[in-house]
C-alpha cells in the first residue's frame, strides 16, 4: 500500500517537470539575485538536461529508486563540440571520472552523466557505447572516450548493489534530453536521493550575471545527497534545529557522521577560459556553504563548470580565437553561481517527496508549512 | 583632531587584548559548537601570537596604520621543530611565500607572518634573519628558511607604498608572542584592514572538537579585509543589506567589485597528517561562505592548518612514529573548523575601531547598537 | 596461418611469466641501482598481480587483444587494510577512477585495475562486484567503492568498441593474482599495446632503496603504450634513431602525433605518508623522461604509488600510529623509483612480441639483436 | 692571489654575453631539435633578459658570490602588459613567489625575478619599489603588486646569510634587461650556483617547434644549481661516472643528499592558454630528467611557463579575443620544451668557471676537454 501511494506521487515528477509543484520561491524562500526565464540550469543556451528515473519493487522487498541524469552542454552537437571545462573537489569521496582529461585539455567532451555510486561503471560503457553509436570519433575505432560520470549514493533507499542502472537507461536519459523546465527532486540519478535527512534529489537554478561586458547566464544543476539535519540552513535560517523531526536512518542504520554528496554542475554561456571555469567550480562550494554543509568526511562533494560560448575553440586549425572575460569583470559570475548553488540545493528539498524504498526504509520530505513557519519567525518569509 | 581622536582610541587595542571590549558572543550572536576557554586560536596549548601595530601620521597628509602578526605554532619551539601543515587558496590574489614547501614536505617550519601586500619582502628578509639571530639551522650558513608570509591590502587607510613595516616591526611580533587572550581589531596585520566595507582586523576563536577519540582543541585566527557590505551575513542574517549606510570608498576609489583578502590561520592539537590539514584549509572557505563572501576576483583568500600534535615527526630517526586521526572520525574538526572560522570573522567585525588614515580616509566600525537590532528582528539574538 | 603464428607466440606468456624470455638486463642493457630478487613489483611482499589475457579472432576480421592486470597491495587483505596511496597526472589524456578519494583520504582501499580505454566501465562495476562477493564493507549494502580502474589504449590491435573486457574477466584477473614472477609483455591489460611504435605492454622492476633508516624496496608495474619511435632512448642511447624500419600505423591510421599512455604503478614497504607517495609518484615520470617521452598530447600518462607499510593505519581505535620515513632521508626512495620505473618500460619492450590483430594489423617487437648492436656501437652494453 | 685570479676570470661573464666563450653544442655534444637565431630565450621576441652580478670580499674570509636576474616577458611593456602563464612544482624545496596570482588569474605581471633563497625578501620589495618607479599600476596607491621571485641557494660559494643582494641590485638587473645573446654560467643570480658537484649557474636555449599552424619559438632559461656527480648524463651518457674527481663539499661540509633547486623559466610566442602553459611547465620536468637528475628532497624544482602571444588578453573591455594553439597540435611545443631545457642545463654547466668563494671554498667547472673525452668514448659526439 505504500508503495502505491509511493508510485502515485512519482509519476507526474518522472522526468518532466510537474508545472503544479511549488519551487522554492514559490514558497516565499529569499534569495539574492536575478534568475533567469526558468530558473533552471536550461537557462544557458544549448545546454539539455535528460532524467532516466528507475521505480521498481521486488517480492523479496529489496526496492530500486535510482537513476540517470545527463547534461549535455550543447544538446545534439555535444559530441562534436566540446565546451571548455574545469573542475573542483571539495571533498572528495566520490567519483567523478573523465576529470583528468578535463583538467589536462581544458575541454568537456560530451555529456555530463550522474547516477548512483556502483552504476558508475555501467553508465560510463553507455556512454561510450551511445558515443559510437552515434557516430561519434569514438566510432572509427582509432579514437577513444573518457566520459564523465559522476554519482552519489543511494543506498538507503535503493538497492544499490543490485545494480539496476542498465546501459539502455543510461542512453534513455541521453536521448529523453531536452530544454525548458526541468523535473526536480525525485527523478533521474536524484531518485533515491536525501540532504540533511530529507527526501532530497536534483535541483537546478539560474542566475543573470551582470558584468561589464553584458548580462550573462548561470545555471547550476545538482544531484543533491548530503547533510546532517542540524546542519540545514535555508536563507540563513538554521531550520535543520528547529525541524529535528522524522529523521532518516533506522536503528539498523546509524551513521554518526555525514555520509552521502552533492554533485553539482554549472553551466555559463559566458566566454570564460578552462582557468576561470575551475574558479566558478570552486564557487560552488560557498554556495553550499550557505545551506550548512561543513563537507562531511563521507561526502563525494565534486563540482564539475563549462562554459557554451566559444563553439570551436577546439578545432585544429590556424588563426583559431576565442572571446574571454576579463578576471576583472568575473565579480558577478562568482556571486551568481554561490547564489544559483544554494538556490539549486534548496530547490532539491522543496522538491523532494517521501519516499519509502529498499527493504522498507522511509525517507520523509521536508514539510512546506513547517519551513515557511520557521522562516517566518525569523522574519525571513518573502510574503 | 580626528588623529587625537583616533590615537586614544587605538591605544588600548595595540597589542594586548582590550578585556572591556566585546567579543562577537558579548553582543548575543549566536554561534555553533563549544568554544575552548579563550575562544582564541591560543587555546591550541602552545600556539603563541605577537602584534606589532604601527599607527604614525606624516605631515604630508600620509599615514602609516599597519603591522605585523605573528603565529608562532610551538611557540619559542618553532624554529626547531616543525609541525605537520598544509595550505588551500580559494581566490589566489594574495601572497603566502613558503607553502611550495609546506606542500612538499607536509611541515610549517617556523612562524607564520601576516603583513601588509606591499611588506611581504621585509617580513620575509626579517623572518630569516630572526632565525638564524635565534641560533635555528640557517645561522649554520648550510640550511636555508622558506619563510611563510601572508598578507592582505590596507592601502585605504595605510601608505602603503612608504613601506612602513621595517624589519624591526617584525622581530618585535615574533618576540612579542604569547599565549593566553588576545588583541583582535584594529592591531597588528589587521590594524588598517576592512571588512564589508566596515573596519575590521584581527580576530580569533575555538572549538572543542568531539571526536570518537577524544576532545580536540581548533583554533583560527584571520587578518580580514574583504566584502562587500551588501553581502554581509551574520548568524545567516543578511546584515549587509539592512546597514547600508557609512560605506567606505570615497569618490577618488570607487571599486566596483570586491578587493581585499581574508588570511585565516587554522591551529590543532589533533594528529591530523599532512593531506587531513589540507581539508581543514579547505573547510576555511566554508566558514567564510556563511559571512557571506563570494571570493571576489580581488580577494587573495589563502589558508593555512598546522597540527602542534606528533613533535618531532620529522625527526630523520629510524622508527619514527606519529599519531593519527582516522578519516572516518575527522567530521567534528570539519564541523570545528567552518564554525571557528565563521565566528573569528565576527570577531574580527566586532573588533574593528573607527580609523582615520592615509589621506584623510575614514573607516568605520559596525555599529554594535544597530548590528544587535538587525538580529533581533530576524530572532537570531541571544539575550 | 599469421594467427596460427601468433597464437602460439602468446600462449607462453598468457598470464604466466616466461621463464626463458630474456629480460632488458638479460640482453646486456645497463641500469643504475640494485634490482631486488625478482626485479619486480612483486618484490615488495604482499602485492600480488593476475593477468587475464583475452585472445580471439573473429570471422569479420575483428580480432579482440585485450586484457586486464590486478595489483593487490596487500594480496587478498587488500578489500580490507587500505594502504596509503597518492597519484600523480603527468598527461591527463586518460583515465584513473578513484583518484578523487586516494587524494583526499590519502589511502587506496582495493585492487588497481588495468585494462583498455573503452573497458573501465566494465571493469568498474565488476570490481564493485567481486568486493561484494568478497565479503567486504559494501556487501552490506551500506558502504560504497570507489575502484581504482586505469587503462591504455589498444584500438590499433585491438577491436575496442566490441567491448570484449567482460566481469567475468576482471574477476579473473583478481582472483589469479599471485606474487612471484611476472609474465611481461603482451599479457593481461598490456596484451595490445605498443611503445614507440614496437609491440610492447606490460613491464617491472624494482629497487632497494639503502636509506639512513634502512633497506627499502620499491617494485614498479606499467602498462606502456606510448611514444614516437624517434624519442625512443635505451640506456641513454636514442636507440629509436637507429631503428627506424618496421614502424606500425599502416597507411589508414597515420597519427601525426603521440598518442597512446602509460600507466605507472609504484609499491613499497617504505613508510611513506600520502604526501611523500605524492613525490614517489611525481618521480615516475622522470623514469619515464630517461626513455625519451615528452608525455605526448595524447597520452594519458598516470601514476599511483602506495605503500604496504603501516596496515592498520585507517583504523579508526585511538591512539593508530603509523611509522614515518623522514623526508632527509627520503633521496634514496626518489632515486629507485626513477631507475625502476626506467627498467620497468625497457622490460615491457624487450618482452613485447609480434602480434597480427584487428583488422589484421601487425606490429613487431623490437628486435633484440638489433637493439644490441645499436648499445654496443654506443659502448653501452654489458658484456 | 686566487681571489685576483677569481676576479679577472669573471669579469667577462659579469652580464654581457661572452662570445668568444664555447656552448654546449661547439663542443660537439649533440641535442635534438632545431635552435633559434641565438640559441636563447630572447629567441622569443619581446623577451629580454638582465643580469646583476655581485662578486666582492672581505677582509674575514666572507665573500659575496651572488646576484639577481631579471626576465622580462615583454620587455619594458612587461609591467603593463601581462602575459599568459603558469607554473609547476616539481619538487618544492624552494620559493617561486607570486604563482598563487599566476594560477588563479593565468597571468604573469611583470617580470620573473631569480636570486639566492635569502634574498627573495630584498627582490621581493625592491621589484615593487621598481614597479611604482616605473609608474605602473601601484604607485596610485590603489593597486597592489605579487612579484614573482625565485631562488637558489648558494651558500656555499656565497655568504648568504650576509645578504648582500640590495634593493639596487634588483633594481639594475631589471634596468640591464636586453634582448640578443645573453651571458651564461657565474652571472646574475647563477653567480655562486653548483650542478651535479660543478661550478654552473645561468643557461639558455631554444627550439623552433613546427606545428600544423605555424612555426613558434620556445625559449628556456635556467638557474641551475642541483644534483649529484654520479647522477649527471649529457646526451645520455652517464658522464657522471666518468668524471668522479674534483667534487665540491669540504669535510666540513658533506651532504650525503642532493641538495640544491633548479628554476626553469619557458618562454614561448605560441598563442597557448594558461592550461596549456602549465603543461608545458610541466614538460620542463622531463627535460632535466635526462640530465640525470631525481628531484631529490633538498631540491627546489620550480618552473614557470609564459607565453607573449595574446597581448591585450586582460583587457577588460567586451568582445576581447585571444588566439589559441589547439591541444592536437600541441606536440613539438612539448618536444621543444624538453629540448631545449635539456640544452640549457648543459649549457649552464658549459658556462661555469672555477670559482673560489665564500670561506675559502672552491668549485671547478666541468673540464670541456674531459667530457668531450667521454662522448666520443660512447659515440656521442658531433665531429
Amino acid at each position: 500500500m505504500k508503495k502505491l501511494i509511493l508510485i502515485l506521487c512519482l509519476v507526474p515528477v518522472a522526468g518532466v517537470a510537474d508545472n503544479t509543484a511549488p519551487r522554492a520561491r514559490d514558497l516565499g524562500i529569499p534569495f539574492d539575485g536575478t534568475p533567469g526565464a526558468l530558473n533552471a540550469i536550461t537557462d544557458v543556451a544549448s545546454v539539455t538536461v535528460g532524467h532516466e528515473t528507475i521505480i521498481e519493487d521486488f517480492p523479496d522487498g529489496r526496492a530500486a529508486r535510482t537513476g540517470v541524469t545527463a547534461i549535455l552542454p550543447r544538446g545534439k552537437a555535444s559530441n562534436d563540440e566540446p565546451v571548455f571545462g574545469a573542475w573542483f573537489s571539495l571533498n572528495g569521496n566520490g567519483e567523478m571520472t573523465g576529470t583528468t582529461w578535463v583538467e589536462e585539455s581544458g575541454f568537456l567532451e560530451g555529456p555530463v552523466m550522474i547516477t548512483n555510486t556502483h552504476s558508475v561503471g555501467t553508465v560510463h560503457q553507455a556512454t561510450i557505447q551511445w558515443r559510437i553509436d552515434q557516430g561519434a570519433a569514438d566510432s572509427s575505432g582509432f579514437w577513444w572516450s573518457l566520459p564523465v560520470v559522476a554519482e552519489t549514493w543511494d543506498g538507503y533507499l535503493n538497492d544499490i548493489n543490485g545494480f539496476h542502472v542498465k546501459a539502455e537507461h543510461a542512453q534513455a536519459a541521453l536521448d529523453a534530453a531536452t530544454g525548458g523546465p526541468l523535473a526536480e527532486g525525485n527523478v533521474g540519478g536524484g531518485t533515491g536521493m536525501i540532504c540533511h535527512e530529507f527526501k532530497c534529489g536534483i535541483g537546478t537554478a539560474s542566475r543573470i550575471a551582470k558584468t561589464s561586458e553584458g548580462d550573462y547566464t548561470v545555471g547550476v544543476l545538482v544531484q543533491a545527497n548530503y547533510g546532517l539535519r542540524e546542519q540545514l540552513r535555508v536563507a540563513g535560517v538554521p531550520v535543520g534545529q528547529h525541524l529535528r523531526e522524522d529523521k532518516v536512518w533506522t536503528e539498523d542504520v546509524a551513521p554518526d557522521a555525514e555520509t552521502g554528496s552533492i554533485i553539482i554542475v554549472v553551466a555559463t554561456d559566458a566566454p570564460l577560459l578552462p582557468h576561470q571555469l575551475k574558479r566558478l567550480a570552486r564557487r560552488a562550494a560557498l554556495g553550499l556553504a550557505r545551506i550548512g554543509s561543513v563537507a562531511g568526511n563521507g561526502s563525494g562533494d565534486i563540482f564539475i563548470a563549462f562554459s557554451t560560448a566559444n563553439e570551436g575553440a577546439n578545432q585544429a586549425d590556424p588563426g583559431v580565437e576565442v572571446r574571454v572575460l576579463a578576471n576583472e569583470n568575473i565579480g558577478p559570475m562568482f556571486a551568481a553561481t554561490v547564489e544559483a548553488t544554494e538556490e539549486a540545493i534548496v530547490n532539491a528539498l522543496v522538491a523532494g517527496r517521501n519516499m519509502t524504498g529498499n527493504r522498507g526504509h522511509v525517507v520523509k520530505a521536508i514539510d512546506h508549512s513547517q519551513l515557511i513557519d520557521v522562516l517566518r519567525k525569523h522574519n525571513r518569509l518573502v510574503e
